[in-house]
């Protein structure tokens, strides 16, 4: 951790840049997972570093939609892991979901890794990928799964994740819902709820959010789910991208 | 490096990442140079990955004001040595100015790891930071130089700057060259020309210019730097990068 003082007006960014930086240390992310922060790193400067009405409209969207599912499954991945743990745990405590590790660049040192640094973080349950059970359409590391986990999930909450995951998990009929800074990327367009946000920020909007509306009557969640339309939300992101004062 | 194939669109941002991790293996790239990396991708991404021309008119100024230095000095980075060396050591020739490795997170380790790349790829004399010279104005790792080198220096060759090193020698009357993606940085808009580009498009052209303009009058070498306006070459990319399509 470096010594950025509080005041620093990036102080947040530099903050997750040592717990990413960390987490490469740690054995937990991938160099190919610090080049794709810094690819969110460039874009949510764009977006001001700040959360918008977009990202908290999908945030919404995204707490029923967790709330409603029936086996609802958290992925995470090396980049999530050093970020966001503490809250990825607190999400899946709340509604009663299970994580399952799952990364792109295959190594079975860094998933045990992963699942260490949950566990670290009082997650109960920590799925691995097995050869027991695959996602069709894919042919990457990604596709093993785990058959109590993302195998038979309704639901996957998949923050940052790849393009070609994510149109697999869709075609198999699972709704997807992701954190992704770049609107008009792959995941983006072809996740159900996308929430473009800095991930660090999201999630704890999510697990207030599920808190909020885990006594709303169901019918108040399936309106949420209904009304939500992600095209739109895209659409207003890329537009804030756009305009950005650099 | 990945087996990527040459008509994948994006081949060549898929080429440069390789060589960047493969630089991390080597030594010579630190984890947050990798960061950095992603935040270029980004903004490379926006500028729809080519070189544009207020790109090519700051190489051209650059390429004159390198050949009027009289002691002109590359310095060279972690991601620039994992990047462009080759091209580094040809323009260092061209020019007969000598490399000199000046790297943020301070290592020794890095320095002589970047050191051995340089001369691995063809490079004559590469000088190496030393406590017996100093920049004014900073207080990193990245104020020791060579006396021989950076410090006496009149042009110092900088892509991929910090903002606190860039303004430094500007202070001390420095004229400086650098290449950087983002045209509001604070190197960018302290630099004395600034190619907003892809650093593995950008030294290429810059090779190319400089050996084309060898012979050129000193007349007309002088016209060409007299004539570049900074600022103007900033305001173009920036509309660029808020226009761009996503």
């Amino acid at each position: 951790m470096s010594d950025t003082p509080r005041s620093h007006p990036r102080y947040q960014s530099l903050r997750l840049r040592d717990r990413i930086v960390a987490g490469v240390a740690e054995g937990i992310t991938s160099p190919h997972g610090l080049i794709a922060h810094g690819r969110g790193e460039a874009l949510d400067y764009l977006l001001g570093e700040r959360t918008h009405r977009f990202a908290t409209r999908a945030i919404r969207a995204a707490a029923a939609t967790l709330l409603l599912a029936e086996r609802p499954v958290l992925s995470v991945n090396g980049n999530a892991a050093a970020l966001v743990p503490g809250e990825l745990v607190r999400l899946g405590k709340r509604l009663g979901a299970p994580l399952e590790v799952n990364i792109f660049h295959a190594s079975k040192a860094r998933e045990r890794a992963i699942r260490r640094h949950l566990l670290a973080h009082g997650a109960d349950t920590v799925l691995m990928p097995t050869r027991r059970a695959q996602l069709d359409f894919l042919d990457s590391n990604r596709r093993f799964v785990h058959p109590q986990g993302i195998a038979r999930a309704d639901v996957v909450f998949v923050p940052l994740e790849d393009g070609d995951r994510c149109e697999a998990l869709r075609k198999m009929g699972k709704v997807v819902v992701t954190v992704d800074l770049n609107p008009l990327s792959r995941t983006a367009t072809t996740a159900s709820i996308t929430i473009v946000d800095n991930v660090a920020r999201a999630l704890p909007l999510l697990v207030a959010q599920v808190r909020e509306l885990r006594r709303a009557a169901l019918r108040r969640l399936r309106l949420l789910v209904a009304r939500y339309d992600n095209a739109k939300v895209l659409e207003a992101a890329e537009r804030r991208i756009r305009r950005a004062r650099l």
